[in-house]
């Protein structure tokens, strides 16, 4: 007996994760963490609304989710300003960024983001055998200008830009990107990943029409409205690309509770507000405890800071080990030069305090 | 301005949906469904346990699910006597199907399954450039020598057989389906969905070394365990098969609450056993109902009753449309001969005191 007949794309890709879990390290540990700083979750956690909504659904989880999310897109269209024919709801920016490569992406066709950018967006390039051209970070920014020209010259289907962006917490304005998408070649759609923008200043987000075919929107509830254990996130654009999503996409892949919980996120804007204060807040303290230990927190526009730990990716992989050891879950950039930051989440003051007591104990012991 | 450039594939997909939900045929009617009898979800719904592990997991929804479900998995593989390494757990039946068409099929693969049977299993092959083929039902059953026949005909890489089936109700003993495997060809691997399983007379689950590289099962949280709306299912193979999901999969895509919920509902054995009883008596009184009517109810081993109506399909669609109109959501079967029924979901007395209250109702008005 062989077994099953995979296709040629699939027998050539690894069975890799883009993320390791904090679970699999506290389970390889045999203890918890203590503070959970490494995955950007919103430690401030969603708005109670939005907790009572999904707890209230679970009472009628026997029922599927309305496959059309008929009501989260139109609350979502009502912020927007746009038609709900102009955004498709799924399982998270991951499943909708896998929906979009499935798409566009087919045996060799070219893909532009960043060195270092969001790998579940290489994942799943990789996993539709496209091929990825990739532009160096410059000054720890991703590099707009840069990753247009490669697109030009690769003839690119796809361009990944995550503003902010994430590992490094840094960001362009909106009227920046507005400027360089004159450059953006013909045949080419910008990704624009806003998974953080909620957290950034008034004006990060750019003005585009929404029918503009030359861009799509990633945005979600996991991070300022703290529901990342919940899957939900969306995509907006031209009423002809969201309808593309139909012909593909997984129609009865959404939790019942999430769709609930999202809607009533939604309807919570003094929460909002106040969590991304809070977050103001924290990355403030974070900047302080790098300050006070010598290191240098890079300026962001996320609820994470890169702290730039001043020599090279070796010493801040041993710094990351030591929060580990010391039951802080952090994560670092993949590539040089940004791998001489960790990445540390925004969270309430236990959280900190418990990074500024870890941070010395391990610096110390590194020498 | 051009807009995206689609996939070869994608441009000739049609925007379809695999099912409208009741939710939008609700909006339609400008009215709630009274009795919500069409999507064989399982109105008796989850087990307490399960809700009460649901709404804990709301106030840490913040965090990301663990995405190797390992507490699941590890939970699953006990109750089947499998190790963890044979369980992938995914976003419902529905997304699995998509993972395991995308390993296995390439533009131009041939496909086998039954004429009428599950939808979304098709939707996915169209979606990845497969060419299915179809084998009719005989006596209202999926006919698994005829499928494995045609799988060698047409050198098929995958071959879809529901037991019990959707939308008859019907099944077969697990033996047959060993005894037919031995006709199953070299390279074709049987899906084997057996979404509604525990619903079924012992003995219908075939006895099958997980090792054996020859099958794939298919299994839900959906159906017996009445949590549609959490979107859990899971594949249970060869280690080596199910690793292959890990080079494609979300693996983000779990909502932690809903991961809470099933390894809480796996622990219910009473529930589980309660509500397979509780169908058993609907499943008789659906029968006495359409029997009281004149009309015949198919023998079903799910939780829902196929009635035939007895005439064509356009009356069994007269039924359903009366039905409908009078706030009973039921769906029917796609194609003749089996479109003369119409599908009922087991229910608790109200439900089914609507259905008989509104079913001779309609009969009359359509003499």
């Amino acid at each position: 007996m062989t077994g099953p007949r995979y296709t040629a794309l699939a027998q050539t890709l690894p069975a890799t994760v883009p993320f390791v879990g904090p679970e699999a390290q506290e389970r390889a540990m045999a203890k918890e963490f203590r503070a959970r700083l490494g995955a950007n979750e919103n430690i401030f956690g969603p708005s109670p609304r939005a907790i009572d909504a999904m707890k209230q659904a679970s009472d009628g989880i026997w029922m599927y989710a309305d496959p059309e999310s008929f009501e989260l897109r139109h609350a979502l269209a009502e912020l927007h300003g746009v038609a709900a024919e102009n955004i498709v709801v799924g399982e998270g920016i991951d499943g909708l960024l896998g929906y979009l490569v499935r798409l566009l992406v087919e045996q060799g066709d070219t893909v532009v983001t960043s060195e270092g950018a969001y790998p579940t967006f290489n994942y799943h390039v990789a996993g539709f055998g496209g091929e990825l051209h990739k532009v160096l970070y410059r000054d720890d920014h991703e590099d707009l200008p840069a990753l247009l020209a490669k697109a030009a010259e690769v003839d690119a289907k796809l361009v990944y830009f995550a503003n902010p962006d994430n590992p490094m917490g840094t960001w362009i304005s909106g009227e920046a990107i507005v400027a360089a998408l004159e450059a953006l070649p013909e045949g080419a759609l910008l990704v624009l990943d806003e998974a953080y923008v909620e957290f950034a200043p008034e004006g990060t987000a750019p003005v585009i029409d929404i029918e503009d075919p030359r861009v799509i929107r990633m945005r979600t509830f996991s991070k300022a409205y703290g529901m990342a254990g919940a899957r939900v996130g969306y995509a907006m654009g031209a009423a002809d690309l969201i309808r593309n999503f139909e012909k593909i996409r997984n129609h009865f892949g959404m939790n019942r509770a999430a769709q609930a919980g999202a809607l009533a996120a939604l309807h919570d804007d003094e929460w909002l507000n106040a969590t991304c204060e809070k977050v103001v807040g924290a990355r403030a303290e974070i900047t302080r405890i790098a300050a006070e230990n010598g290191l240098v927190a890079l300026p962001s526009a996320t609820n994470f800071v890169a702290i730039d730990c001043g020599r090279d990716g070796a010493y801040a992989k041993a710094v990351l080990d030591g929060l580990v050891a010391r039951g802080v879950f952090v994560r670092m950039p993949f590539v040089v030069p940004q791998n001489r930051c960790i990445r540390v989440s925004c969270g309430p003051r236990a959280e900190m305090a418990i990074l500024a007591e870890a941070l010395p104990l391990v610096l110390a012991e590194l020498g």
